[in-house]
């Protein structure tokens, strides 16, 4: 191996793979921002369409801009009857996740644009994959549940009609706007592992179906995306052996489990995005009387700050409030897709206008070369 | 960002992302070895079978362990009835590795173990996708033209099985030995982008369907596997318009066009995988009366090496070979996928036998940190 070559800390830890436009983070004051702006006002004053829009075009979207990107991604609302027989026939034991994964895999068969890979192309399919994901997630649950797909309904918003497909009732305005700042909130985290894997994928200038089916794969681990399902089955397993929460997560710890939903390798302090979500627990909780949520949450944050020093995560309180919105909990993982593909989308479009096949090295460890084959009877 | 962060090269060129036991190669030297085991001594001697056990396990397999690799790899030649139907119902005009890539994604619902991802699991696992990928690529084949799916023999060898599921006929032996060498040389290749995909994927720990669905999603670009089908399709084009195949190669250049099948960022000499594809192209076009393959590729060999210091990659002398063999241009990634789905899985049990999160950073180069949400009427 030449001496050029640079050995990364494990995991890549520190080490930059890409400049990107898309998402700033200070790791140390606790910032995130879309295209420089701070999430902050984004969750306070936008809705997902627009953070849509600002993470494909780069900036706030005017008027007329908007209107489209609300018009685009309500006439994108449709599947293939094919994608919805795959969902009714995927068995009953199937991982949430994988059939996600596998129905998006399957989009590339209908898409207009599958055999192109342009820039143009791919701010289509990310309006496409987008509303299709959302689409997937709702009629899924739907048909596994043993009712009809809802159709979809233009006049709503992505976060209503999406509530509204998975449902079958027009949610009240708390719960759309709760909703919408959830995505607003996971649209984008710059180089985590889902995006990565998108990125990775795209690099070898193959599809945004690949990278997004990659991305989907990735994100089912419980180190990433499968966190939120992990902790909502810590509150429920504390609820029903009426535990106390500090005793229960005590108990983890000596046995040297994992908290799931605390510490985050780019935070070395309070994730911005566990401030709103914290607070849309909290008002959440109280607004549909399940204040034990919020109330076991908030006591094992308390505890693990204090013994471990680790903030919650993303995932820690959204756990709490997608619950609080009537959401099943192996769908936490899935709408956390159903979000996040604005973000996965964004950065293969960014990949591809500057591309490079990402393609590091391994520092060889295994038995010292020449080893030699050897006859079966010589063995 | 903190000073600790590293900026690497664009594509991670010359990072190691990790240490690895499995691949060995020394891109100044031209050599590529499976734990130590030069690729020559194992083109020369082994099968894929042996091959698979050594990526597996790290060591030539003793006879019974052979036996055995045969028996479960023969055992697991089963798809189940609902992927196959997904393989029929598959629009014509779908890509092959986008059916590959949602039917492999698809078995994970059907997989005994699909909730386990510990070592045995995925041991198990490795087997069973080696035989089922072979299936699907076959089994596809068959039925977008309107013919049956041939039944496995387990009597056969991997490469034989595949051939007599592809063509319906027992392949003649040195078709069989042909592909089985093709088999063990594109089997693993270190680092390069569909394993890193499976890599990142599997570290966050997910699962094995969704670290090889994300490599099939890497290995479709034609910077990757795809190249050996962009090889072939500049052959026939040269063959159908009787152009000189090195005036051919000269239009390609003047056009700024990459001529598909050369050059690697690993390998300063030659890919030591071509030195055996070229004979075998040799060999294959000589005894089936197609010389006309070899000598045209031979002859942008030695131009594009002389013109332009790049030596033919894995893909240049492989588009030829899988010709003669009868195998169709569409199916040669897919076909690579057939080999690599080894190395995949080696590099998952790998990568969880020693897991860390792969999470690299991002340099922030967008509009600058604050920007700020400004009302609609005001943009």
């Amino acid at each position: 191996m030449s001496s050029t070559i640079t050995h990364a800390p494990k995991g890549l830890e520190g080490i930059v793979a890409t400049n990107s436009s898309i998402c700033y983070i200070d790791g140390d004051q606790g910032v995130l921002a879309y295209r420089g702006i701070d999430i902050h006002e984004l969750a306070d004053n936008s809705n997902f369409e627009e953070t849509c829009y600002l993470l494909w075009n780069g900036r706030l979207p005017k008027k007329d801009e908007l209107k489209q990107v609300h018009e685009q991604l309500a006439a994108e609302r449709k599947l293939d009857p094919a994608i919805i027989e795959l969902l009714r026939t995927a068995p009953k034991s199937a991982l949430p996740m994988d059939v996600l994964r596998t129905a998006v895999s399957a989009l590339s068969f209908y898409d207009p644009e599958e055999k192109l890979n342009d820039h143009a192309a791919n701010v289509k399919k990310a309006i496409r994959l987008t509303s299709q994901i959302a689409m997937i997630v709702a009629a899924y649950d739907r048909l596994r549940s043993g009712k009809d797909v809802v159709k979809p309904d233009p006049s709503l918003s992505h976060a209503a009609n999406f509530l509204w497909m998975l449902t079958g009732s027009k949610p009240s305005q708390t719960a759309e706007r709760a909703f919408d700042i959830a995505l607003i909130l996971h649209a984008d985290h710059e180089l985590n592992a889902s995006t990565f894997a998108a990125r990775v994928t795209a690099a070898t200038l193959s599809d945004m179906h690949s990278a997004v089916t990659a991305a989907i794969g990735a994100l089912k681990g419980p180190l990433h995306g499968g966190a939120n399902e992990a902790v909502f089955r810590i509150l429920e397993a504390i609820d029903k052996s009426g535990s106390d929460a500090v005793d229960y997560v005590k108990g983890m710890i000596a046995q040297k489990k994992k908290i799931p939903g605390f510490g985050h390798r780019v935070y070395h302090t309070e994730d911005p995005r566990a401030t709103h979500l914290r607070k849309m627990s909290h008002d959440l909780c109280q607004s549909s009387g399940q204040q034990k949520w919020y109330e076991m949450s908030h006591k094992i944050e308390e505890f693990v700050k204090a013994e471990k020093k680790l903030n919650a995560n993303v995932d820690f309180y959204s756990a709490s409030t997608y619950h609080t919105l009537g959401i099943k909990i192996d769908l936490f993982t899935p709408i956390f897709a159903v979000s996040r593909v604005s973000g996965w989308t964004a950065h293969v479009i960014e990949q591809l206008d500057d591309n490079r096949l990402i393609r590091p090295r391994a520092e060889y460890i295994g038995p010292a070369y020449p080893q030699h084959w050897v006859a079966l009877n010589q063995r």
